[in-house]
């Protein structure tokens, strides 16, 4: 893949503004004081459509030039929205059938967002003119930086039923399949009599007894929807890209499910942009997506900022943290506390983010979103937030240096779109495949271990992939004869690959193959699987017993029998496969397989991790708590303290932060929320 | 408001009776063992329309004319329903449009009750005719001393989604803002681009992405509800009122969301009625209503008829629990203790009540409710209920001369619809309101402070609030101009007002102002709001130091800025803003105003309580464990034991216990569940 | 009741096999080692119906035809299913009619199973026609030895929304009361102004405010679906007895709600097989349907097995559990341990069965049910469970001599459809009726006291009733004067009877009877009930002080006024009905009658035993862990070990145990999940 990355001239912030929902009386002294706090970039109009079109063809410019020639004369940049994901009244109201439907086929209507298809006629052709007005006015426009498609795809609705969509899931399929024989095979029609005999009986999925939808159908719907969007955002670009100057950058914004984010970004957009919301986890009433108990509740965010790393090696933040965020109608989120919106937009930056943009400047005063806040209050007053991004925009002056450095990490885990699609049509396959990623996530943080996610896919190379001395690919169910290949390359050119339980027994259609376990990946690791279990409610400890160590076996344990010349490095200690093969080793060329019979929780996560001597990267450089999380862009290490309290540092050699200046050594307290930066020798 | 209360006599007895599900031999006898028994009352027909028109067009009155003509012979006073909770059949199944509908759109159909929208035309035309009808016939009838309209209005749902609500909300709103424009400001529609540009694009809630509906719509669209209701009540009460005989009263019962029962009954009846059923509390699978844990789970009802007596000092309980309560559904229901039904009908009495009308005479031996029991069980024989109702017949005789008497309350909570119905649509403002609500009123309950709720509007005067020394308004987000006034001439003629968190930042659309928080309410409580939060998950504890004393500070907390002359009476003693200012005291005029940071949990509220030596307003007379309730009207001092044992009291002068004819003093024991009425010097 | 009972040659066992979704090539192998393993008997083709006809009207035999000329070739006998169950493609897209839907009309549609519902016509017709086709085609088959009806009635979907449901139910009830009179009074319409004034109005449930449906419509409504169940079997099974060959059996499988199976087995079928899955106990969410805490997990299911033997005395498994069961989208369930597999084959020979078709052959390789695992797993190599089945299979050639052999038991429970459907729509019933169903089970279960279910209905006679000493009939809400007399009779003629809380207080219509409780049951009892009341959340504890212990008294609570000639042999302990009579004897002709006023918990339903000198029936020859069970088939005792890990049993006398062929005494240690079989002198 093409690799697509922000190219910011530095470390520089944006905010997210609304010109139409305040009194115009209001706006210049918005920019003006956004300029003064540091802010460069703004990005408007995204949610924006019947202010450009009020009603069905008349299109009207007037608000964002008045606005734009205001920002332009003062010397702000603007990022424009496509408007397309909310769709004015008069059109939903006019051609229901542009709208988003539940499974039971009831439409969602106007008032939320989000509330379309990608694949009603009508809507695409609304969405291509009212694009194509705005980029024919705008694509030139001095003030204009660049374009953001839509906003946060996918968001409030991965999944959609509405009729166009299932006009367009046959397309989809018959281009894929060519003739029903096709389909049926593939999809396994013959299970419970779902053969078809009519591309007419083929519909998205539909209510169903007990909910059951035949699981490959489920899974080229997953590929489907991933397709249907990345159509929709080039139906845009390549509108947007015969209008808009050169320079001129278009993205998106946010990371929903059913998208290949890689693909879309790859093919369609200049770079990607992730929304960076850690106060989730501190929400009140279960909305919280990064539940990391002890340490890592907000922290887990740089999870999610690995995977955008992945797509973009640097890219932007579209939306970061600046306030409490609740809807009217859920969450009781409390405001950040003094220090932590800086040190979000830190764990941004340490990630690879060169433009942090801040939701949103001013809090609304109407709308569903009244709780989502801004910088500023209802009340536009100076705040102890607009002091803090007074203070960032001081630090990035800093970090200048860091623009464009790259994340340094120590081994990568793959991850592909097939079974991350399979693993939502399959509970076997969420259920170990979220537990290991936990696992390898809270031991490489606890053990300040940088590590890459690379997505795999048709065109990913051994290179790509011989830049990590050590991968792991926990459970990689689907496996396809081509990755299996690609996995060889790597070992055999000394890769140290880790492969966990029920890897490689489905086809890419999600079938099962009629082979020893692991199938494919069989020659890869060296042992043969007669049989393996969960670990059912009230069954014995299963532990392993690995390196001398006990630790966990997981929730699901494949029971080993190596072939000759693969050794046993773990055995199971206990269930009735106790003193059974848990962890195998298998040399192969000049690298080695890993084969783990369980799911790796963190404690076992951790001892892979010290198994190939991973941990602690850095600890000829520093001692770091395990509250604090470790990030290095080139030379310079990131040092993040997500503690409510001070944490203490070791410095083992005088190091300069650059962030003030002075060179440190020895015990370094970091204060609550504080981040150090030091310069490493390259 | 009109003052709307119920003018009895005497405290009396009544019941409610089927006759046209019993066989008609029974008819006479059950009448005659209700007189023997000592009520005088009895409702009946509030389900009985088919009884009256069978088919379409066709009226008889003969069944009921018979029961009417058995309880004139027997001197049986009579309250009559209008029978349109429950549409006949014949009438739902020719006209499907008069139905309610989920938020679906999927019709309630026939066989529930309330199933009906109160806005179709051909339901109006069907309600007016058979009320008409029966008006007509029944009006003057010497055995009919009351009509009751409909039955528990908005009970079941009070939510309506039919075709016809959204004709009817249209014409509400444009009513109400004359034009789109007007509607677009005042709902924001601006936020995630609503703006409507035909009223045919307006509809009431209908499913959207997420479940986000605009919260101004949301708002409109409860008062609208609310209007629907009372709209309905008066085209039924303006036909009644035409044909029914001087002294007959117009009611109706229950209480249920979404309708301004103040203005119901001060426009359309003639006094309020409540249905109390405390043994909720006891049920045994979660659909109990009043739970408050230790002290408090059936005192909790003393809160709704706090509510009652708002809107009618003296008012009537239309169904007072006398068994066991469940559908067949739902609800394993015990039978209440014997005393219990006493009690419950006392705790009713002591707040108000002048009437009290049992449900049901004999418990129905079929339908939804075969286990919502009655006086007599299907066996028909005397038993422990209907004992205990002969022994309560004896009682009210000798509480008649606390007939017409008012509550004595020390001090006022004040509620507003606009602030009931956000509360509602706003998660922020139900979580701050009801923490409260429940702290207040527990801790009134349990220092014996009598107190009452206030329902503040378009045409409250000063001077009702200037009748209690001390008022609470915790949580008034949405605060017009027009009450922020009459607060101030409140204060500045002598009153205290108490305040809380979030006071006062939203407008009468819901919307948030542009001003210093606490908005209108500033110059009243005289601080500045520069930064406020939830209090999180995991946060640490953020006490209030008051008065010496460690106090809770609740789910939400504000950190004030005190104006000079503004007196800091309390501090955070936790969270980034330990030691800021929490509780502040204003003078104003002669009165003063307090302005809690918090939530006033029951500690923080028994704080301010005792701040304003308002707890135990009756101690030099009386002591009284916390188990049990007291309550005054007029010179009578009602002592309600809850306890499920005997309780102690201590009477600190000789006091005539009208129950008892005797004089009492010292230790008093007050059995299980028992009632002690006390003549103080008025 | 006829009795219809199976009759094999020999304890003998089978396999669930899908050829058409395997290659044609493994046919014959697969066949092959099924009778290496020793398995005599294969169930085909019931999802098979497009296989069978692809498109409407065109039929094709071939694929079958193949496979069975090789299982007529190798000697194996073949049941075939009637495909009725899945509907193909082309049908429910070309007749929408013939699917299900959902409370709310949305249609469930192709893909699951069991989405068809039995009422309409259009696939009566089908149905009509692919079984006719069938049956022309393969009833003279040499190999074919049976046919399986459909498949898992029931399952899936046990309630009907459809529109031909409302046209079928209409024709039901107009059978049933003739005029809309009767139906009216049978179903207490005047109750909330339901009455019908044409059959028009009558559907079958709709959705309803609050989710209120008249209980004695839907009373009648499980009526109507079981009697659509049994036409629906009765369809096919007129067509397939005019094709068939003598000797060829017809059977359905599975035992799901809302079906009267003692009917349908007696009037279509020559007799009752059942599905069993004990693994679902060892689920991991909560899908699992037997919890019955430290023992009795997977020997929950003996209670089916019981069931299973109240139809057909010996009957057979069509589906015995062999691996884990999950679908894709639910479970996560382990592999049954070693040992487990053979052990619930022999729970269900322990309790009647006399053929064990272990579901299925080789796990799917794709469809919903990949995790749904077979003997064989995807790579088709023999392993642990394979090594089971031939285990299995020796054993089952020593279980020779027990082959139509009857289960002994020592006492009865009663049961009765009218009761068990009233429970799913009275809330009160269910809650009473299975606790005590829960309790009895337990107690028999731990103290090794073999009971059997007698389901009674109207051709009931006392005969069948004498057979048992003591009969418990716990919770008979609905009541019949039949009944009342065959009870009365059992008890004269020497019977022990044990009656519970709630009895007899509803007619068949489920309409509560003016009479005082136990209503018919009074003379049998002997005793008045004038108050009861469920047990309430926070009431004090209400033992019963019991033949001088202290036994629970359950969640509701009869207070007894004894007859005179009546025992008190138990009383409350607490409660305000401390002192009165719980328990109570009474004589009657040569037998005797107990009144037990509460539920009966495990410890209660124990001291019932004890009272009865039923417990441990076999002590004088084995004394019998609580782990393990008990069960006697003639004179042949199972003792089956539960438990995951060995149990200790003693023989008091040597005993031949026919697995071994080795005569054991004193102390025998069975296995974790071992079974022996010893031959008792009969």
């Amino acid at each position: 893949m093409t690799e697509k990355s922000a190219k910011f001239d530095k470390i520089s912030l944006g905010v997210c503004y609304y010109p139409e929902q305040w009194d115009e009386s209001l706006w210049e002294d918005d920019v003006k004081r956004m300029l003064d706090m540091g802010i460069g970039t703004v990005r408007v109009a995204e949610f924006a459509w019947n202010v450009f079109e009020p009603t069905d063809g008349e299109f009207t410019f007037e608000l964002f030039d008045r606005f734009l020639s205001i920002a332009e004369r003062l010397g702000m940049r603007v990022i424009l929205g496509t408007p397309t994901a909310t769709p004015p009244s008069w059109l939903t109201h006019k051609y229901p059938e542009v709208l988003n439907a539940d499974i039971n086929g009831v439409l969602l209507r106007h008032g939320s967002r989000r509330h379309y298809n990608y694949n009603s006629p009508v809507y695409r052709k609304y969405c291509a003119r009212i694009v194509e007005k705005m980029a024919e006015h705008y694509g030139a426009h001095p003030a204009v930086a660049g374009w953001q498609i839509d906003n946060e795809l996918n968001a409030e609705a991965n999944h959609f039923y509405s009729d166009a969509d299932s006009v367009a899931f046959r397309a989809f399929l018959r281009e894929k399949y060519e003739n029903l024989d096709g389909l049926n095979r593939a999809w396994g029609t013959r299970f419970w009599n779902q053969t078809y005999t009519d591309w007419e009986e083929v519909f998205v999925p539909r209510k169903t007894s007990n909910g059951a939808v035949n699981p490959h159908l489920m899974l080229d719907y997953l590929r489907f929807i991933s397709a249907s969007v990345i159509e929709f955002v080039g139906l845009q670009t390549e509108i947007l890209r015969r209008h808009i100057k050169n320079g001129a950058f278009i993205t998106t914004n946010g990371m929903f499910p059913d998208i290949d984010n890689h693909k879309m970004t790859s093919e369609k957009l200049d770079f990607y942009m992730y929304d960076s919301y850690p106060n989730f986890s501190y929400g009140t009433d279960g909305r919280g997506g990064y539940d990391y108990g002890d340490f890592l509740p907000d922290r887990g965010v740089s999870r999610d900022l690995s995977v955008a790393r992945s797509i973009s090696p640097n890219f932007g933040i579209m939306e970061q943290q600046s306030g409490a965020n609740s809807w009217n109608i859920w969450g009781l989120s409390p405001a950040p506390k003094p220090g932590q919106m800086t040190l979000w937009a830190m764990q941004s930056i340490a990630h690879g983010a060169d433009y942090v943009s801040f939701f949103r400047y001013r809090t609304a005063a109407f709308g569903t979103e009244i709780y989502w806040h801004g910088l500023f209050d209802y009340d536009n007053r100076e705040n102890r937030k607009t002091a803090e991004l007074r203070g960032l925009a001081r630090i990035s002056e800093k970090l200048s240096p860091v623009t464009g450095k790259k994340y340094r990490a120590e081994f990568a885990v793959l991850r592909d779109y097939d079974n991350i699609f399979d693993s939502e049509v399959d509970r076997w396959h969420s259920s170990v495949m979220w537990e290991s990623e936990d696992g390898i996530f809270r031991a490489a943080e606890l053990t300040h271990t940088p590590f890459d996610f690379l997505y795999i896919g048709e065109r990913t190379t051994v290179d790509e992939l011989a830049k990590y001395p050590v991968i792991f690919y926990p459970h990689a169910l689907i496996l396809t004869e081509k990755t299996a290949d690609l996995l060889e390359k790597y070992v055999r050119g000394g890769g140290k690959l880790v492969l966990a339980c029920r890897t490689g027994y489905k086809d890419e259609h999600g079938q099962c193959r009629m082979m020893p376990l692991p199938c494919l990946a069989s020659p890869l690791v060296g042992v043969d699987i007669h049989d393996s279990t969960a670990v059912a409610r009230g069954d014995a400890i299963t532990d392993i017993i690995f390196d001398g160590k006990r630790i966990s076996s997981g929730i699901y344990n494949d029971i080993l029998t190596p072939d000759e010349g693969t050794e046993v490095i773990g055995t199971y200690d206990g269930g009735y496969y106790k003193g059974s093969a848990a962890v195998t080793r298998h040399a192969l060329g000049d690298g080695e397989v890993i084969y783990f019979g369980g799911t790796l929780r963190e404690d076992a996560a951790r001892a892979m991790l010290e198994h190939f001597s991973l941990t602690e990267p850095y600890a000829d450089v520093i001692s770091i708590p395990a509250v604090c999380e470790l990030a290095v862009r080139g030379e310079y290490m990131f040092v993040l303290n997500y503690a409510h309290s001070a944490s203490v540092l070791t410095l083992h050699r005088p190091l300069e932060n650059i962030l003030t200046d002075t060179v440190e050594s020895g015990e370094v307290t970091l204060p609550a929320f504080g981040t150090a930066v030091y310069k490493m020798g390259n």
